[in-house]
């Protein structure tokens, strides 16, 4: 609970819909965000282009998915590493 | 380009609906990134029941690319530290 911090909300377009996004991080890392999610779904698209919106916005999180935790498996396995060696 | 390594298809269930994952990535892999998307859909449905499938797809993506962007930020910066120590 980070209670102290105001909660904003910022709007962000995202495969031409807009979202409003709330939360106590700065808007630079939201729009970050949005282009991340955003960039994914075209690509999506243009490798699936008989998909529909919701499956497209499905694939994007699974390939983003893919990546968040290929990269914490990695910082996983680097912190176990850095701790044998200790 | 990895062509020696075998391209797999993969069929999970996420939200409900069945998608064909395919990749050169072990099959737990791909269990574990399908299960990380179908539940953060389950939190977005349960805060915001009033979105169609296809907006709680793009605001479980954007969630993912949330934490993605955070822990990818937090790696650069220990890199920068540690190169820095050197």
């Amino acid at each position: 609970m980070r209670e102290e911090n105001e909660k904003r909300r910022t709007t962000v377009t995202i495969n031409g819909q807009k979202y409003v996004i709330s939360g106590r991080t700065d808007v630079g890392h939201i729009i970050e965000v949005a282009n991340l999610v955003d960039k994914k779904m075209k690509e999506m698209r243009n490798a699936n282009p008989y998909l529909d919106k919701m499956q497209l916005a499905v694939l994007a999180a699974v390939n983003i998915s893919d990546e968040y935790l290929r990269l914490k498996k990695q910082v996983e396995k680097e912190r176990l590493k850095k701790d044998g060696e200790k």
